[in-house]
């Protein structure tokens, strides 16, 4: 579990630093990025929101433009941000060379089919191994959010909906609400799981809705002007499924707002506010 | 005087929108960036902050990175970010190929020798052409500030210096103080106006402070673990400059904090709060 730091770079008080470390459950080498608000220096051990990012992204684009840093240091909030796939030569990539499907495009699910199996298993990574190491390693607590835009909002729900008790907070920019029903979903699903789509219902959040044991409050934020929003990240699947089973979800449809970043930083102080308020209530609960 | 948009994007409750306009000053198409806050559609017309990006930036890096949309939503600000040089395949770059001179790295000067100075004419395009272009196309007031990082530093500081009423406000992350005597400055001041350096002090915030016709306070934030410091940017000469003339400067050692952006989102809305209240007093005073 030893870790390399890469950069150290001071913001809002705090620092932005970025590590790489072998990671076991994808068998490769991995970065991430933490940003250390001012209060991490206290002695106290802070709550943690972790970031999915979407398709293509890295661990830098959230640290660099959604503007979180102000807010995570005013809340005294680590924030997590791991990469969206297994990196290296040795990792197979998209075998069409498209941007969708496996290098940036882990889909954060584990991956049972040849030849992907062996290294695509973001979820063990994001849900298991990443904590462990960030709570080992920084003044993290065990009061966890996880939130992410477009892919990595579909992997922040999945990954909350399927563990109870993990996570004290839970949102969602974009996300790819129903993947099972959309063609980046398709696509990544069959090849990294297999054909028989009846697999695929356990890394769907509008499937796996329907009976999450817990009932931990979602808060989405989706561009009306958002270009995938009809074909690839259909809210209004989740919503329905939400509304059957009674689960708490805030959907909130925000006019002329598009799938970028620009829209990210517009909200993410609304949505980090969400997760201290959440880990706040925690704390004072136990 | 036609500007063609290129895209318009949602942010902050206002709007980030790119142009591309054929620049006289320059002989080449440019683009440039314009956010306008909510307070743009209200039929008032705003001050604009000018910022001008340093080495290897187009208009993109400070709309993406520097958190600026949320202060000036706040403050009822437009935001116009040109690009860093002339473009094109038309517009000679650096014949060795470097990133610190040609392309990405007008330096804010006319040029005078060949055969820079067809189009490297980048004060010109920002001190007049942009400014006239701005106004006429959009919600814009003659109240007008100017800020910028690293060259832009540089550029901003010897655009206030060198026009007396033009701006109302200056400011800058990490300027390149003394361009005569550093490396970056000297190999682009020797290129663009040739060998005679007395041509240069016109060019150089340090040799302009002393005799500045206009006494307008200048905000200058620095990271003391910024790796270009010592070499490159100088501050203590300007500060030496700006003492011995009475000149108003306020420069700012920021502990820890280096060159990039996280250093200036971390400081954007201490200067844009100075650039409001400057173009404040100047509307109350008129």
């Amino acid at each position: 579990m030893s870790i390399e730091c890469l950069s150290s770079q001071r913001s809002f008080g705090g620092w932005h630093k970025r590590y790489r470390h072998r990671a076991a459950s994808l068998g490769c080498d991995m970065v991430f990025a933490v940003y250390l608000p001012p209060q991490a220096e206290s002695g106290q051990r802070l709550p943690v929101v972790y970031w999915l990012s979407g398709l293509t992204c890295t661990d830098e684009n959230f640290m660099q433009k959604a503007g979180a840093h102000r807010v995570a240091a005013e809340l005294g909030m680590i924030v997590v941000a791991p990469d969206t796939s297994p990196r290296g030569e040795d990792v197979p990539g998209d075998p069409d060379g498209g941007w969708d499907f496996g290098h940036g495009a882990g889909f954060y699910v584990n991956a049972a089919e040849a030849p992907w199996a062996e290294h695509y298993r973001m979820y063990d990574y994001v849900v298991d191994e990443l904590p462990a190491l960030i709570e080992a390693n920084f003044p993290a607590s065990d009061q966890r959010g996880i939130s992410g835009h477009s892919m990595g909002g579909h992997g922040a729900l999945i990954c909350a909906l399927k563990n109870p008790g993990r996570y004290r907070s839970v949102s969602a920019f974009s996300p790819i609400c129903h993947p099972m029903d959309c063609p980046w979903g398709e696509k990544a699903l069959s090849r990294y799981l297999g054909a028989d789509r009846a697999a695929w219902r356990a890394w769907d959040a509008t499937e796996l809705i329907a009976d999450a044991p817990e009932r931990l409050p979602i808060l989405i934020d989706q561009g009306e002007a958002d270009g995938f929003l009809a074909e690839q990240l259909k809210p209004e699947a989740l919503q329905a499924a939400a509304d059957a089973a009674g689960y708490p979800l805030t959907l909130r449809l925000q006019p002329g707002y598009d799938h970028s970043y620009y829209f990210i930083a517009s909200f993410i102080e609304s949505h980090l506010r969400h997760h201290a308020q959440a880990m706040a209530v925690s704390v004072a609960i136990r």
